[in-house]
């Protein structure tokens, strides 16, 4: 038995290996590589997959993969969860012929680039070839991987978020469609008022950056085990608990986009630092699933960053940094700005409240795609129609609208609902986590800790060991229920917007 | 017969892959991976190598070199080439026994952190054991490897520029004794006259950047194939003709250190760039051998970098960026510092003139400890005596002398003649050029691009597909004369210190 575990040692160590190496390249490819070199990349890029996917599915890693899952009742319970997993993946990925994966995973290394130039450009017909040839695999991915119990749009729903599907998300927008739509609309048609002379004004870069290093400060980001650098649009990247890295954006015109984008990559960066270090030399490390991993970013940048709590603390060394630009405005303005809701274009750049909003299109026309209603060309249009729907505005150009997320470049669909699901976690998790201690009063402190430390006991140190159901009911002790994401939006807007009993 | 070459196009297609990794990685650690992340980095990287080394010596693979071999005549000139070079480094391989090269290996993955601590506490007697067991696996090592023709130190030299032996480099350092040590006394004895007042002043390091922003349209580097950031040691690392990256570092006190750091990494990266793209898919790509590559850098940073003809052109730039630290500093001012001879300690900053002193030293040192006259215990000993012998000064401690350079902790003996070879290649084929145009007066179109081109066709298209020695006398259409480099700098240093008629 040791002998086979020690074995398996070694396979995770060559997959780790790997791993590490796509996480770097991919790194660099998102953050500084010249743009000339992407063709060339693409290609080693696909032979090392090839080489891992080789690796990982050949007849020797299965066999002792089969060997461990028969012994499992011998495994701790993280060797054995990850055996469980290895062989439900392994079953998978012998369906899928291997040069359309290697083709797959070329074409996915230029596709972001392509998708750059083509946003950039507002030219959505330079980016629908590829993406065309991307929907095509996926179609196909999903009649080899499909299986009686999950079928079509569901196969691509249970790799983002196992367990979840079409009939849990049904009823998931179903809620927000019945209960929250309708205070949204009462929400964006009123004025909020406040002292908004600032925001003509430009906010200098260097300030901003300056401001997020006293960010990283107060949420105790370990900068020995991680990096802030920047990129077109804002994620966080790691390989274990020692490398951790994020990016964010910045725009003068727009101060508060750095803020919130840096304490939401923040988030995600706590979760991963704050794995049990145990985890890294095995598969199990990471967040348990994107949704546990959204919880979290959504948790620091919605609950705790735009409360009035955190601000009261932190304002003044805002107004510190930018003096001029902030001159004579009240902590109260600045909560009201960036609490503002608006029925706007862009996802990223979304309030909290319209945000599950965005999120629903996204589902509504990946459902409609994959169960083959729409083609990729009718996206541009399909798209515009639903903006118009939900939140009554007319799309101006593709750049703002079918173009505006890397995702579906990425080949990632099926992502976007674990970021709405995601945001109805945390509202679960922070009511869970009041009965603990008084969550708002606790940043008076001036830093996180007390809260980073009652995730890290409650879920991060656990890392991907578990199911992610069972790990969100860990951590809870209890179900999921929507009700409590939209109780707290309701409760929240309602007193912003001094909206008393709408429900 | 074109099966087989496919076959072998698979093989180098995955060679370049695992290289690819290992460039991004480093790249990385080079210049941005977060401190804490380096234990768990060296473990992947390990993985890596071990299965980039596996694929690389495979009985497969070498079954495969040697069919290709028995054609040779059958194949184009560029693969008979890398098929010759495969099968001499498999034979040469195949002599050590594996134990001993892995052993070897893992040496050397500890001394170059056992010499920055010993540099760093000027405490040879702490890096002696670690380089006592270097240089005697590297005397085993000579044993097996030698031939009738190639023995001693002359297998080390081969290593680091093939064909290059005792024979050549004792002339070639024996003209530098002769010609050129009494010409430096002569020269560092002399005071040189200029106003220095600009020596005591900070340099901004934002404008340095700025400076060197220009630099980089003057030496015409294609910035959609590759990109300069920072390191504390400038170098450059590249793939192929499309990702040729510098980096470089800035100094407040000592603002020509990035001028000049900048321009030699931007030599470096202008001859892999215009490396023929057809070679990108070879292992015939990159630059010829290390001491052409050197010609390239020192011809950029001293033949062109360091001559007053570029500084009159490009001299109002930098006094527009340094309006204030410059005032009153005219551009022969600026000459003189630029080529001011000292007899010094450290090699790394040496001028011109001296600098390849420095590397006799260290040719004269390597020699005697090869062919068994010295023992690694008497190195401080030798090295102060040889600097008093030549530079005439006395070395006041280890970390200023035997301990300055990295290489001997890397095992890397026989590398340091290339250094000044490499300058000397490039003063011929200064001279070389000037027969086809006057190169000093082609910089008063503000660029370097006739002389880009020049190398292009003459050197840099030809990547690695040849003998180094076949590549350089190609390039000056005859062999090597060591008259050409000191003809070059007694010339241009007679006239800097006014010395007339010395030779």
């Amino acid at each position: 038995m040791d002998e086979l575990i020690q074995k398996y040692q070694a396979v995770r160590d060559k997959m780790l290996a790997y791993r590490f190496a796509s996480f770097i390249i991919s790194w660099d490819s998102q953050t500084e590589a010249p743009s000339g070199s992407f063709e060339a990349r693409a290609k080693h890029v696909g032979i090392l997959s090839e080489e891992s996917y080789k690796f990982s599915t050949s007849q020797e890693t299965i066999d002792l993969i089969n060997q461990l899952y028969e012994k499992r009742s011998e495994l701790d319970d993280v060797l054995r969860y990850e055996i469980q997993e290895a062989k439900t993946s392994i079953e998978k990925l012998k369906k899928v012929p291997m040069h359309e994966f290697v083709e797959y995973m070329s074409l996915l290394a230029q596709s972001e680039n392509i998708w750059a130039k083509a946003k950039n450009n507002n030219d959505w017909a330079s980016f629908e070839p590829i993406l065309e040839k991307i929907v095509a695999f996926l179609r196909k991915y999903i009649v080899y991987i499909e299986t009686p119990k999950l079928k079509g749009y569901d196969v691509l729903l249970d790799e983002y978020e196992k367990g979840m599907t079409m009939k849990e998300y049904d009823k998931f927008f179903d809620t927000i469609k019945t209960d929250l739509v309708p205070f949204v609309k009462e929400v964006t048609s009123r004025e909020l008022e406040y002292n908004n002379s600032f925001e003509e004004i430009p906010f200098p870069i260097e300030k901003q950056k300056e401001f997020m290093d006293y960010i990283m400060k107060v949420m105790d980001y370990d900068l020995s085990r991680g990096l802030m650098k920047e990129s077109e649009h804002p994620f966080t990247s790691g390989m274990g608990t020692t490398d951790v890295r994020v990016t964010n954006h910045y725009y003068e015109d727009n101060f508060i986009s750095s803020i919130f984008s840096g304490i939401h990559e923040l988030g995600h960066a706590t979760y991963e630092q704050q794995v049990d270090p145990k985890l890294d030399s095995t598969l199990s490390g990471g967040g348990g699933s994107m949704a546990l991993h959204e919880s979290q970013s959504r948790f620091y940048e919605n609950i705790i960053g735009r409360s009035l709590e955190f601000w009261k603390i932190h304002y003044p060394a805002l107004k510190e940094i930018f003096k001029k630009e902030l001159r004579g405005i009240k902590v109260t303005d600045f909560y009201k700005h960036i609490n503002k809701s608006t029925r706007s274009l862009i996802r990223t750049e979304a309030d909290e409240l319209t945000y599950p909003i965005h999120i629903m299109i996204r589902y509504d026309i990946e459902k409609a795609l994959f169960n083959n209603e729409i083609e990729v060309k009718d996206l541009p249009k399909v798209w515009n129609q639903k903006v118009k729907e939900y939140l009554d505005i007319d799309v101006p150009s593709d750049k703002e609208g079918v173009l505006q997320d890397v995702h579906w470049a990425g080949g990632s669909f099926g992502y976007f609902p674990t970021y709405a699901l995601g945001s109805a976690y945390a509202s679960q998790m922070f009511n869970v986590m009041n009965k603990d201690f008084k969550v708002l009063k606790s940043l008076e402190s001036k830093t996180t800790k007390e809260i980073n430390t009652w995730f890290k006991e409650k879920l991060h140190k656990y890392g991907a060991s578990m199911e992610p159901k069972k790990l969100f009911e860990n951590c809870v002790g209890g179900k999921f229920n929507p009700k409590h994401y939209v109780k707290y939006l309701i409760k929240k807007y309602s007193k912003i917007y001094k909206i008393e009993k709408i429900h």
